[in-house]
């Protein structure tokens, strides 16, 4: 069956019919060394940060890479009042919304309010030197402070022994830091991206519900609340202690977090009245402080947050411990609330460099993260990252440069210094609705939906790291979703599509049958298309798939009663890989044809694949010209040429 | 910058100059449930297995039914006595193979001798009905004898506890038999596929040493030998207990070996002396045996087996134990040798479908592999599956039904009832050089070679797995491998290639412009193709490379003193899929190209890829006529039109 004529030879006898069909060429030939040089320089430097150095003097060199380390001296240097007008007004706006949300943070990990105003203190001033964002408001975070509380009291009772815990949560704010650092210091940033967008909306409306739960101990005033998170042991904990409720509390629970509902709704409206918001907790921690002092309600059943330590962050270094029993829970804390932290921070400072068109480097991003957390581990701060509500207050009040970030520091430092015992008869209530009412916000509905419509395997991941969450536990439910995102880009490699393609009448273009209802087959010719890297993990799929797209086709051919089927088409425009196992597959694939007589073309296999097939022996023949084309018009169209020759000899044999 | 006439109206008024372009069509509309109707028929029933049922009798479809439960009514009728003649041979042949095998893997996996004899037995007879192979040749093997002896012995010694450690060994067997049949039924199988080649390549020869290593202890005679399995800890334990070394017992191996050697070269050299080295090893034991025998050599330090229960398999399903502190254990053994063995199986058996030109269904011989250990599992039998070299022998010796395998179970049988006092005089030592020479077919070293000319990083997962099973441990070694080959796959997906195409000239044909050299840049566009699925894991990574492909491109223009940049055309021929984040791509880079005044082109959206775009209200810019086009050609000029057009007016305007 196998052509004997060399189908390129014959083309130059006929040029009057047609020209010459391209040869494939093999791709300019690279070392080892050169082809390891560009696959490593893709995949950690695919930003190609030294772009800009690139022949300058020494000087100048040394000020851009100044200026790559601080960029405060990119901005620093042309800091001007204008500039400064904005930043003021944007650092008090978030200082306002840091002093009461760092309080309410540092009570959902199970820390001392007093940790919260720490963390708004000391990374701030680290991350407005480091920071390449300029609206960035640092400080703690719902998801990252849940996460770190209940990790940390699987093994250990903040309340039975408050001072390891401490220790611990300090510690698991260095292995945080140390490991946001390593991972954009080893420009292994791309570790983030495999949390989708998809995963992320579950996750935090998860993570929104399992908080807010949460807070029906401090809403409600139950003293003997669960300590566990799960929906269902919170929601029977608080009806088993329905004689706990107190009155007083509910109701001034309840009002306070209208107020602040009422607030978050009017600047989601019109964003120009962000200070809205942004002030509300702050209005609402002063007004409630008021009414306790003032009716004594803190002994009539409304509990307080009691005398606050005054004074700046002491030292913490000293308790940071790296060996003991308690170094495994440390560190996976430290794994865990560092990627949900670092997560969150990478996003929100894209998302702004976005809207203003500047750029935000990932890893470069992550440093100053980690550095800032590391910092913050032996100053008394614990998880701190870009707080995704707080940068946006900073945004909308006016945030010009990372300035704000030292307005709102100084602010903080203030507070600790003189304003602590105005905080004394805080009731506790009043931080669970200010928690409450910034949770509520993670729960987005309309893009659940919106996944749901384009893509129903995103939406199960959604769901199931929604569920997962609520009933399992929050780092297994956000497990379980990252599992099932990399399981459905593994089972996409494992069942490659394969597509029969045909021909648009009139042209030159080959397209899916299925899909371009006007193609029509070519007879003789089964044209199939690969569309994905060629590797072990699909070939046993591919090589039956093929064989049986032959027997369809023959099948079809039998019922019209026509036996022209000679070639089969392989286009390999889409497959952009291929290993050595792929190479077998060439190779079974073309023994298994000719048992049947039919003859397997390849048509445009790219610089890797057609690096590989021509050093592989096994394939060397479906490298000849005769096997090799570079489009599927020029293939078909050559080897026509040899089944007209072939069946008009057939004829004049018939003839005689 | 944006053209404002539409560029298909336009074309329509100068017919003679060119034709319209093709319109890209959506795919034709399929519900949710077709959808998902179709995916998971590809995902799971890629063979199509119920194809030949369609449209036949009820009675034929129940004779099909039959035929496709149990293979052996497909060949059973039609059995001649000619088809007998060649059975009866390659049956003794590999019975004369499996009986030293037998006793020696037993030993390998710290089992009694007979357990392996047991297991020649039932397993083959059951197979013999349920398999489709016709050269596969059940027994144990001994890398899954090896997996399952050291796994076990981290829980319970085999010298100290026998029975238990007997019973943990029959109930792992259980074990890997029900997930064998569980991935077949539940048409899993594809899992397999994750042990690539390269894997494996490097898995086997790092198994193979610590096989050989293991059988230093009775080749030299050493009776207090390490229980690890390490090359370290064996080499140091051997030199440890050169005391120990017996120079009758090492003469004895090294001339058997050399024996049993020499014989395997000789049937590889010429296959058709391929019972040269089948029955090589039961010559050995024969002679090895009346050695001892004759010269008392059991009393001159030479161990030998010792008394062998006489019978045929006593029932175990007694010994199954589905409870206790060894579950975990069990379940975990069973696990890893399922899988190890089921690739050996359904490797050995494809092979030798391929070469006889017939089918093996994966999931269905896994199904029958499964059965056939769950019923081993209750019959005294550890774990089996089709061994390579077994196989080989049966078909080098012309086995043309799974009867042979039923003439060696006979074999077998007469063996366990009449013949079992023989053994009683064997020395351990021939059963290890047995071994040896057996596993050392398991190092291949030119495939290795191979590996590492077309594919450095396959070599890579070669080499990982080789030193990780000899210097962690064998089931780690594994892990370890799989690990590195998944994320392989995963780094291709997350750092896919963007080629920039150029034109061909004389042609409409576009390709890589770095490797094909005559290929030229078209003045006023960057035309880009991006060749992988678009999805979470790579959005960060395109978005920043396509931005920097464009910042290149304006940079090159501004040398050469152009400034005709106006459309970046993105071909997605090759994105076989995208995710709701793969949408927010498209959404970003229309965004950021708006900023530079350049406007995004897509051509050839497939199938998924147009659907998907449709739905999401963002892309719904993109899917403009003149946003959009079939093929790069097209594209390129119908927009060229549109440039020309506003260059013309602009002069005209200049010219006036």
């Amino acid at each position: 069956m196998e052509p004997n004529i060399n189908a390129g030879s014959m083309d130059s006898h006929c040029l009057e019919i047609r020209m010459e069909p391209h040869k494939v060429v093999p791709p300019p030939p690279r070392s080892t060394l050169q082809k390891l040089k560009s696959r490593l320089k893709e995949t950690f430097f695919p930003d190609d940060p030294l772009r800009q150095f690139k022949g300058q003097p020494l000087k100048t060199k040394f000020i851009l890479g100044a200026q790559y380390i601080f960029p405060i001296l990119n901005w620093g240097p042309n800091y001007s009042l204008k500039l400064f007008k904005s930043d003021i007004v944007s650092g008090l706006t978030i200082a306002s919304l840091a002093i009461p949300q760092g309080i309410s943070y540092a009570n959902l990990a199970n820390l001392p309010p007093i940790v919260g105003l720490y963390s708004s203190f000391v990374p701030p001033l680290v991350y407005a030197v480091l920071g390449s964002s300029r609206d960035l408001a640092v400080g703690p975070v719902s998801i990252a402070s849940l996460v770190l509380g209940s990790m940390l009291m699987q093994e250990v009772s903040p309340n039975n022994d408050p001072v390891l815990f401490l220790q611990l949560a300090f510690t698991s704010t260095f292995f945080a830091g140390l490991f946001q650092a390593s991972l954009g210091f080893l420009r292994l940033g791309f570790i983030i991206d495999f949390l989708s967008k998809a995963t992320l909306i579950g996750f935090m409306a998860g993570a929104a519900i399992i908080v807010s739960l949460q807070q029906l101990k401090g809403l409600l005033g139950i003293t003997h609340f669960t300590k566990q998170m799960g929906l269902v042991p919170v929601l029977s904990s608080v009806f088993h202690n329905i004689k706990e409720w107190s009155w007083q509390t509910i109701v001034m629970g309840f009002c306070f977090l209208v107020l602040l509902l009422v607030a978050r709704h009017v600047s989601m409206r019109k964003p120009k009245l962000f200070w809205v918001s942004a002030g509300a907790p702050l209005v609402s921690v002063i007004l409630s402080t008021l009414l306790v002092f003032a009716f004594k309600a803190d002994h009539h059943g409304i509990s307080v947050i009691g005398k606050l330590q005054e004074g700046l962050n002491p030292p913490s270094w000293h308790m940071l411990h790296f060996h003991g029993i308690h170094l495994g829970l440390v560190m996976k804390t430290g794994l865990v609330t560092g990627i949900l932290s670092l997560t969150e921070g990478i996003a929100v400072g894209r998302t702004f460099a976005a809207l203003k068109d500047y750029r935000v480097d990932g890893n470069k991003e992550m440093i100053a993260i980690g550095l800032m957390n590391m910092v913050g581990s032996s100053t008394s701060c614990y998880v701190t990252t870009g707080a995704f509500s707080r940068s946006a207050v900073n945004h909308n009040a006016g945030a010009k440069t990372a300035a704000s970030n030292i307005v709102m520091s100084v602010t903080v430092m203030v507070t600790l210094l003189f304003l602590m015992p105005l905080f004394q008869y805080t009731p506790n209530v009043v931080l669970g609705a200010i928690i409450v009412s910034a949770v509520v916000g993670l729960i987005d509905i309309p893009s659940a939906y919106h996944i749901w419509k384009i893509d129903k395997f995103d939406f199960l991941v959604t769901l199931c790291a929604f569920l997962g969450v609520i009933f399992i536990s929050v780092q297994e439910g956000l497990a379980i979703a990252v599992g099932i995102s990399v399981f459905k880009i593994l089972l996409q490699i494992t069942r490659p599509k394969t597509l029969m393609l045909g021909k648009i009448p009139g042209t030159d273009i080959y397209r899916n049958l299925h899909h371009y209802r006007e193609a029509t087959t070519v007879p003789g010719f089964l044209i199939l298309s690969v569309e994905s890297p060629i590797n072990f993990a699909n070939i046993t799929y591919l090589n039956e798939r093929i064989l049986r797209w032959i027997e369809e086709y023959e099948a079809e051919e039998d019922i019209k009663k026509q036996s022209t089927f000679q070639y089969v088409i392989l286009d390999l425009s889409a497959v952009s890989s291929i290993d050595t196992s792929g190479i077998v597959l060439f190779k079974d694939l073309r023994k298994a044809m000719e048992k049947k007589g039919v003859e397997l073309i390849l048509v445009n296999p790219l610089g890797e694949v057609m690096d590989k097939l021509q050093k592989a022996d096994e394939a060397r023949d479906l490298m000849r010209p005769d096997n090799l084309y570079l489009t599927i018009g020029e293939a078909v169209s050559s080897l026509s040429l040899t089944i007209l020759k072939g069946q008009s000899s057939t004829m004049c044999g018939e003839g005689t």
